[in-house]
């Protein structure tokens, strides 16, 4: 059994960038002697989140709009006054939807359906080089 | 240590089926002779999703009205259109309550509280198999 | 490659409590032997939660806000005629949160960044005995 730590890093476009990174996870996978296990993904910081949906267009563009709903861009955060920034709303829909996720494999092959994706969304107001730490976890 | 791969399988009714599956988990527990750890709990598909409240019939219903709230079932979604059907809101409940969590356990018992199971969610509008992949990994 | 499971204890104020426990954890992987690795944070009971945000008073008044527009405190839920009881917002807040994540490690240091803290969200009526359960695991 072993456990073993890589990296990937993602340039971002900013607010509502949702990348689909099932296939560079699954790349490292391949890289790997252990087989079976379970592997976490993990995005450094805190305006940032990691999800599992079907990646399809009108799926990102409903996701999104839900996003909007549960903390609109345009409002006012107590948070935006503490940095004199505008990111408030970046923030929480980051610790809502949660920074990290597992997901099992064997035979080499993560185990997530056909459309069940992973999925990095930005939800900072800017481009930003996001750091993720792929945890795996097998034999 | 040791890493090991079970599968669960259930009938589910459709959307608002949500089924206690503490018991099962617990099962397969008893089968294993490793007695401390940790066991991810993941469902495969993008329309279902785990979560973990108190099983009872009044939080049931709230639950329900909760997951309406935040995406409503008779909404027009651009998903929907994709595909020509009506799980949009399926999707988007998925994703926000995610597909999988962990539960640590000690001398062979979860460690999860009295009033705390770990609830199989089904959102999609028809009655679906699914397959959940419990991975222990423990001594 | 080891497993180890250690113990957490907090005592909360009740609804709105969020207590910044990213030092204990730390601390707790510092008496550890293993640091390159993955630690779970679960907490037991279904009226808690862990997440993980940027932890500034402006922030955590905002966090708050959108916990109560998810689950207004004052609303009507059927899960409070069950027990004759008014946290029926707490247990949808929990559900929703989530009561455990994970972070990995390496070279003794937990790899979330500098404004990432892991986060016990008391969803309560009343001040709680609150037990967190770490799972260590790593080489």
């Amino acid at each position: 059994m072993e456990i073993i730590i890589k990296r990937l890093n993602y340039s971002t476009k900013g607010t509502n960038d949702l990348i689909d990174i099932s296939s560079d996870v699954q790349s490292e996978l391949n890289k790997l002697k252990i087989t079976e296990g379970l592997v976490n993904i993990f995005v450094v910081g805190s305006t940032a989140a990691i999800t599992m949906f079907e990646y399809e267009s009108g799926l990102i563009s409903d996701i999104r709009q839900v996003y909007e709903n549960i903390a609109p861009e345009k409002k006012h955060y107590l948070h935006n006054e503490t940095w004199n920034d505008a990111n408030g709303f970046s923030h929480i829909r980051s610790a809502l939807q949660g920074q990290g996720l597992s997901v099992p494999f064997q035979n080499s092959k993560l185990l997530s359906g056909t459309w069940q994706q992973i999925v990095l969304a930005e939800f900072d107001t800017r481009p930003r080089q996001r750091d993720l730490v792929l945890t795996f976890i097998g034999q």
